[in-house]
Protein backbone atom coordinates (compact mmCIF):
# COMPACT_ATOMS: atom_id res chain seq x y z
CA UNK A 1 0.00 0.00 0.00
CA UNK A 2 1.61 3.65 -1.18
CA UNK A 3 0.11 6.86 -0.14
CA UNK A 4 1.07 10.44 -2.05
CA UNK A 5 2.09 12.92 0.61
CA UNK A 6 2.24 16.17 -0.46
CA UNK A 7 4.27 19.33 0.82
CA UNK A 8 1.89 21.70 2.54
CA UNK A 9 4.75 24.34 3.33
CA UNK A 10 8.65 24.54 3.97
CA UNK A 11 11.33 25.77 6.38
CA UNK A 12 13.82 28.78 6.51
CA UNK A 13 16.49 27.97 8.53
CA UNK A 14 20.33 28.85 9.12
CA UNK A 15 21.11 25.31 9.34
CA UNK A 16 22.71 24.87 6.20
CA UNK A 17 23.96 21.03 6.57
CA UNK A 18 23.28 17.70 8.22
CA UNK A 19 26.69 18.67 10.43
CA UNK A 20 25.09 21.61 11.71
CA UNK A 21 21.73 20.19 12.79
CA UNK A 22 21.64 19.14 16.32
CA UNK A 23 19.98 15.65 17.32
CA UNK A 24 16.98 16.86 18.89
CA UNK A 25 15.26 20.20 19.07
CA UNK A 26 16.37 20.43 22.81
CA UNK A 27 20.07 20.60 22.17
CA UNK A 28 20.52 23.76 20.78
CA UNK A 29 18.49 24.24 17.78
CA UNK A 30 17.69 27.75 16.72
CA UNK A 31 14.70 29.49 16.09
CA UNK A 32 13.43 28.68 12.35
CA UNK A 33 10.71 30.11 10.10
CA UNK A 34 7.89 28.59 8.43
CA UNK A 35 6.35 29.12 4.96
CA UNK A 36 2.97 27.93 4.24
CA UNK A 37 2.03 27.46 0.50
CA UNK A 38 -0.43 29.44 -0.91
CA UNK A 39 -3.32 26.88 -1.62
CA UNK A 40 -2.86 25.77 2.71
CA UNK A 41 -2.78 29.64 3.81
CA UNK A 42 -6.65 28.75 5.12
CA UNK A 43 -5.50 26.01 6.99
CA UNK A 44 -3.05 27.78 8.47
CA UNK A 45 -5.37 31.17 9.34
CA UNK A 46 -5.24 31.01 13.36
CA UNK A 47 -1.68 29.98 14.34
CA UNK A 48 -0.76 32.53 16.51
CA UNK A 49 2.19 33.48 18.98
CA UNK A 50 2.31 31.27 22.06
CA UNK A 51 0.50 27.90 20.17
CA UNK A 52 1.92 25.06 21.21
CA UNK A 53 1.82 22.96 17.63
CA UNK A 54 3.96 19.76 16.61
CA UNK A 55 5.08 20.22 13.24
CA UNK A 56 5.97 17.19 10.86
CA UNK A 57 8.59 16.88 8.31
CA UNK A 58 10.01 14.55 5.62
CA UNK A 59 13.30 13.91 5.90
CA UNK A 60 14.39 14.26 2.79
CA UNK A 61 18.21 13.36 3.17
CA UNK A 62 17.32 10.34 4.82
CA UNK A 63 17.85 6.71 4.05
CA UNK A 64 14.94 4.99 3.80
CA UNK A 65 16.25 1.40 3.75
CA UNK A 66 17.97 2.00 7.52
CA UNK A 67 16.05 -0.94 9.72
CA UNK A 68 18.60 -0.87 12.72
CA UNK A 69 20.85 1.82 14.06
CA UNK A 70 23.50 2.35 16.87
CA UNK A 71 20.94 5.08 18.61
CA UNK A 72 22.71 8.90 18.33
CA UNK A 73 25.41 6.99 15.98
CA UNK A 74 27.19 6.34 18.61
CA UNK A 75 28.98 2.87 18.18
CA UNK A 76 28.95 1.39 21.52
CA UNK A 77 25.45 1.49 21.88
CA UNK A 78 23.16 -1.62 20.47
CA UNK A 79 22.47 -2.19 17.23
CA UNK A 80 18.57 -1.41 18.01
CA UNK A 81 15.37 -1.60 15.67
CA UNK A 82 14.42 1.62 13.76
CA UNK A 83 11.33 1.59 15.65
CA UNK A 84 12.92 1.73 19.14
CA UNK A 85 14.40 4.61 18.24
CA UNK A 86 13.95 8.43 16.92
CA UNK A 87 16.54 8.01 13.96
CA UNK A 88 15.94 10.11 10.61
CA UNK A 89 16.78 7.21 8.60
CA UNK A 90 13.75 5.03 8.51
CA UNK A 91 11.31 4.05 5.87
CA UNK A 92 9.04 7.20 5.61
CA UNK A 93 11.50 10.07 6.90
CA UNK A 94 8.64 11.70 8.94
CA UNK A 95 9.93 14.63 11.39
CA UNK A 96 8.21 15.10 14.88
CA UNK A 97 8.42 18.11 16.33
CA UNK A 98 6.81 19.99 19.03
CA UNK A 99 7.64 24.09 18.50
CA UNK A 100 6.22 27.41 20.31
CA UNK A 101 5.12 29.94 17.65
CA UNK A 102 6.82 32.96 18.44
CA UNK A 103 5.36 35.14 15.67
CA UNK A 104 3.36 35.45 12.70
CA UNK A 105 2.50 37.43 9.63
CA UNK A 106 1.51 36.39 6.36
CA UNK A 107 2.30 33.26 4.61
CA UNK A 108 4.55 32.69 7.61
CA UNK A 109 5.65 32.07 11.19
CA UNK A 110 8.19 31.49 13.24
CA UNK A 111 9.00 28.86 15.47
CA UNK A 112 11.43 27.80 18.42
CA UNK A 113 13.09 25.35 18.54
CA UNK A 114 13.37 23.64 14.70
CA UNK A 115 16.50 20.97 14.47
CA UNK A 116 15.69 20.25 10.84
CA UNK A 117 18.31 21.61 7.40
CA UNK A 118 17.11 24.88 5.49
CA UNK A 119 14.72 23.87 2.79
CA UNK A 120 13.02 20.56 4.61
CA UNK A 121 9.48 19.94 3.35
CA UNK A 122 6.54 20.30 5.76
CA UNK A 123 4.12 17.78 5.29
CA UNK A 124 1.57 18.25 8.38
CA UNK A 125 0.92 20.80 11.53
CA UNK A 126 -1.43 20.11 14.17
CA UNK A 127 -2.51 21.49 17.88
CA UNK A 128 -0.53 20.17 20.57
CA UNK A 129 -2.96 18.55 22.94
CA UNK B 1 6.16 18.29 -4.24
CA UNK B 2 5.25 14.89 -3.82
CA UNK B 3 6.65 12.03 -1.93
CA UNK B 4 5.39 8.42 -1.48
CA UNK B 5 4.60 6.83 1.65
CA UNK B 6 4.62 3.39 2.19
CA UNK B 7 2.09 1.42 4.83
CA UNK B 8 4.91 -0.50 6.94
CA UNK B 9 2.23 -2.19 8.97
CA UNK B 10 -2.06 -2.28 9.63
CA UNK B 11 -4.24 -1.80 12.81
CA UNK B 12 -6.69 -4.64 14.12
CA UNK B 13 -8.88 -3.24 16.16
CA UNK B 14 -12.53 -3.96 17.68
CA UNK B 15 -13.23 -0.54 16.34
CA UNK B 16 -15.44 -1.45 12.71
CA UNK B 17 -16.90 1.76 11.96
CA UNK B 18 -15.90 5.46 12.35
CA UNK B 19 -19.21 5.95 14.44
CA UNK B 20 -17.31 3.57 16.94
CA UNK B 21 -13.75 5.59 16.86
CA UNK B 22 -13.84 8.07 20.28
CA UNK B 23 -12.17 11.57 18.84
CA UNK B 24 -8.98 10.90 21.35
CA UNK B 25 -7.27 7.75 22.55
CA UNK B 26 -7.49 9.01 25.94
CA UNK B 27 -11.85 9.10 25.28
CA UNK B 28 -11.99 5.71 26.05
CA UNK B 29 -10.18 3.68 23.09
CA UNK B 30 -9.58 -0.01 23.47
CA UNK B 31 -6.30 -1.73 23.15
CA UNK B 32 -4.98 -2.65 19.32
CA UNK B 33 -3.22 -4.84 17.95
CA UNK B 34 -0.71 -3.49 15.60
CA UNK B 35 0.68 -6.18 12.54
CA UNK B 36 4.27 -5.10 10.97
CA UNK B 37 4.59 -6.39 7.11
CA UNK B 38 7.39 -8.54 6.88
CA UNK B 39 9.92 -6.38 5.24
CA UNK B 40 9.80 -4.45 8.23
CA UNK B 41 10.28 -6.61 11.30
CA UNK B 42 14.19 -5.74 11.50
CA UNK B 43 12.99 -2.49 12.14
CA UNK B 44 10.56 -3.33 15.04
CA UNK B 45 12.58 -6.18 16.70
CA UNK B 46 13.63 -4.05 20.01
CA UNK B 47 9.77 -3.38 20.62
CA UNK B 48 8.90 -4.80 24.11
CA UNK B 49 6.10 -4.55 26.64
CA UNK B 50 6.80 -1.27 28.32
CA UNK B 51 7.79 0.57 25.83
CA UNK B 52 6.16 4.13 25.27
CA UNK B 53 5.95 4.66 21.29
CA UNK B 54 4.67 7.13 19.18
CA UNK B 55 2.82 5.98 16.25
CA UNK B 56 1.73 7.56 13.03
CA UNK B 57 -1.03 6.26 11.03
CA UNK B 58 -2.42 6.64 7.38
CA UNK B 59 -6.16 7.87 8.49
CA UNK B 60 -7.20 6.64 4.56
CA UNK B 61 -10.95 7.71 5.04
CA UNK B 62 -9.98 11.51 6.07
CA UNK B 63 -11.13 13.99 3.70
CA UNK B 64 -8.26 15.98 1.87
CA UNK B 65 -9.81 19.10 0.79
CA UNK B 66 -10.44 19.81 4.48
CA UNK B 67 -8.96 23.24 5.26
CA UNK B 68 -11.21 24.72 8.07
CA UNK B 69 -13.32 22.65 10.29
CA UNK B 70 -15.58 22.74 13.70
CA UNK B 71 -13.32 21.61 16.01
CA UNK B 72 -14.70 18.25 17.51
CA UNK B 73 -17.03 18.55 15.06
CA UNK B 74 -19.28 21.18 17.22
CA UNK B 75 -21.11 23.84 15.09
CA UNK B 76 -21.37 26.20 17.90
CA UNK B 77 -17.25 26.17 18.32
CA UNK B 78 -15.38 28.74 16.00
CA UNK B 79 -14.48 27.80 12.12
CA UNK B 80 -11.09 26.96 12.36
CA UNK B 81 -7.96 26.31 10.40
CA UNK B 82 -7.21 22.72 10.01
CA UNK B 83 -3.81 23.40 11.19
CA UNK B 84 -4.56 24.49 14.63
CA UNK B 85 -6.71 21.25 15.53
CA UNK B 86 -6.34 17.49 15.11
CA UNK B 87 -9.24 17.07 13.54
CA UNK B 88 -8.45 13.88 10.85
CA UNK B 89 -9.24 15.88 7.46
CA UNK B 90 -6.94 17.34 6.83
CA UNK B 91 -4.12 17.51 3.31
CA UNK B 92 -1.78 14.94 4.51
CA UNK B 93 -4.15 12.50 7.11
CA UNK B 94 -1.31 11.40 9.67
CA UNK B 95 -2.64 10.33 12.87
CA UNK B 96 -0.69 10.76 15.54
CA UNK B 97 -0.31 8.11 18.94
CA UNK B 98 1.34 8.01 22.05
CA UNK B 99 0.80 4.34 22.86
CA UNK B 100 2.48 1.82 25.31
CA UNK B 101 3.32 -1.24 24.94
CA UNK B 102 1.05 -4.76 26.41
CA UNK B 103 2.87 -7.57 24.76
CA UNK B 104 5.22 -8.33 21.79
CA UNK B 105 5.01 -11.57 20.07
CA UNK B 106 6.00 -12.15 16.86
CA UNK B 107 4.85 -9.70 13.77
CA UNK B 108 2.15 -8.17 16.49
CA UNK B 109 2.39 -6.11 19.20
CA UNK B 110 -0.53 -4.85 21.62
CA UNK B 111 -0.65 -1.36 22.74
CA UNK B 112 -3.26 0.47 24.97
CA UNK B 113 -4.66 2.59 23.81
CA UNK B 114 -5.56 3.56 19.98
CA UNK B 115 -9.12 5.09 18.70
CA UNK B 116 -8.48 4.24 14.83
CA UNK B 117 -10.14 2.63 12.63
CA UNK B 118 -9.31 -1.79 12.22
CA UNK B 119 -7.61 -1.58 9.08
CA UNK B 120 -5.50 1.83 9.52
CA UNK B 121 -2.59 1.80 8.05
CA UNK B 122 0.91 2.61 9.96
CA UNK B 123 3.45 4.98 8.08
CA UNK B 124 6.11 5.52 11.44
CA UNK B 125 6.76 4.55 14.74
CA UNK B 126 9.21 5.99 17.01
CA UNK B 127 10.48 6.19 20.60
CA UNK B 128 8.38 8.63 22.80
CA UNK B 129 11.15 11.05 24.03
Amino acid sequence: MMYDIKAIGRVHSGLKTLQDCPRQEDEGAPEASVEIFSEYLDAASDIKPGDNLVLMTWLHQSDRCTLKTHPRNDPDTPLTGIFSTRSPDRPNPIGLHEVVVRSAEGSSFTVFSLEVLDGTPIIDIKSSK
